[in-house]
């Protein structure tokens, strides 16, 4: 069993700050149970345009309201407490919190921390071995 | 892109209901992106022992406070908000919430939302294709 908390990644190389958000890594490839959870706050007011071309993301939302646009369909769906959106095909999103969310997100395969969105807002695929396996 | 809400599930199949904890499942095997998502309540007061035999679990505190003790090692942690503990090794554990806690689960493989557990706390392993796939 390994517990963990938000404040343990706080200041290290899984704390990753940007002008729109900031996700804290607390679960990664590393730990290697397929998959990473992470907790991310996202800035009242802000926009953010996402794109996971090699991940699959689940985002739960804990605190906050906003809203979630599909680019390909252009619909937009309502973001509070409790609604989970599931990027099931790669989908390119646009994220505009009202307030500011936090959301527990789950990645597969598992973000290994190393990671950085690059200009079109994606995540590459770097893998790892499980550390121990 | 698939948006769902915990009280989309309520009073559904997915809607899991004990004496001491309450089980929202969100995302389910058959969204075949490799994991599930649970909303869990465990009430205050309560003492639950689990085993998951089977599955690889992921919990993270969104409310409440508490404790969890692994069955191994005697080891007690405490639990609030923000906390996780990732059963990596099928860890016997007891969950003692002393409020009532809320917590986001990630379960690997993805529950299909038929398990329920049996007399030793134990899901067992039941795997479906994804739908469409």
């Amino acid at each position: 069993m390994i517990v963990r908390s938000v404040e343990d990644v706080e200041g290290t190389d899984a704390d990753i700050k940007s002008e729109n958000w900031r996700s804290k890594r607390i679960i990664l490839a590393k730990e290697g149970v397929g998959f990473s959870v992470h907790e991310t706050t996202l800035y009242a007011g802000t926009e953010s345009e996402f794109w996971y071309a090699n991940h699959i993301e689940a985002v739960f939302i804990t605190q906050g309201e906003g809203t979630v646009t599909d680019k390909a369909t252009g619909e937009t769906h309502e973001l509070k407490p409790g609604t989970v959106y599931l990027l099931n095909d790669h989908d390119k999103h646009i994220v505009r919190p009202r307030t500011e969310i936090k959301c527990v997100c789950v990645f597969n395969p598992p973000v290994t921390g190393r990671e950085v969105h690059d200009e079109n807002g994606v995540y590459p695929l770097i893998t790892e071995e499980p550390a121990g396996a």
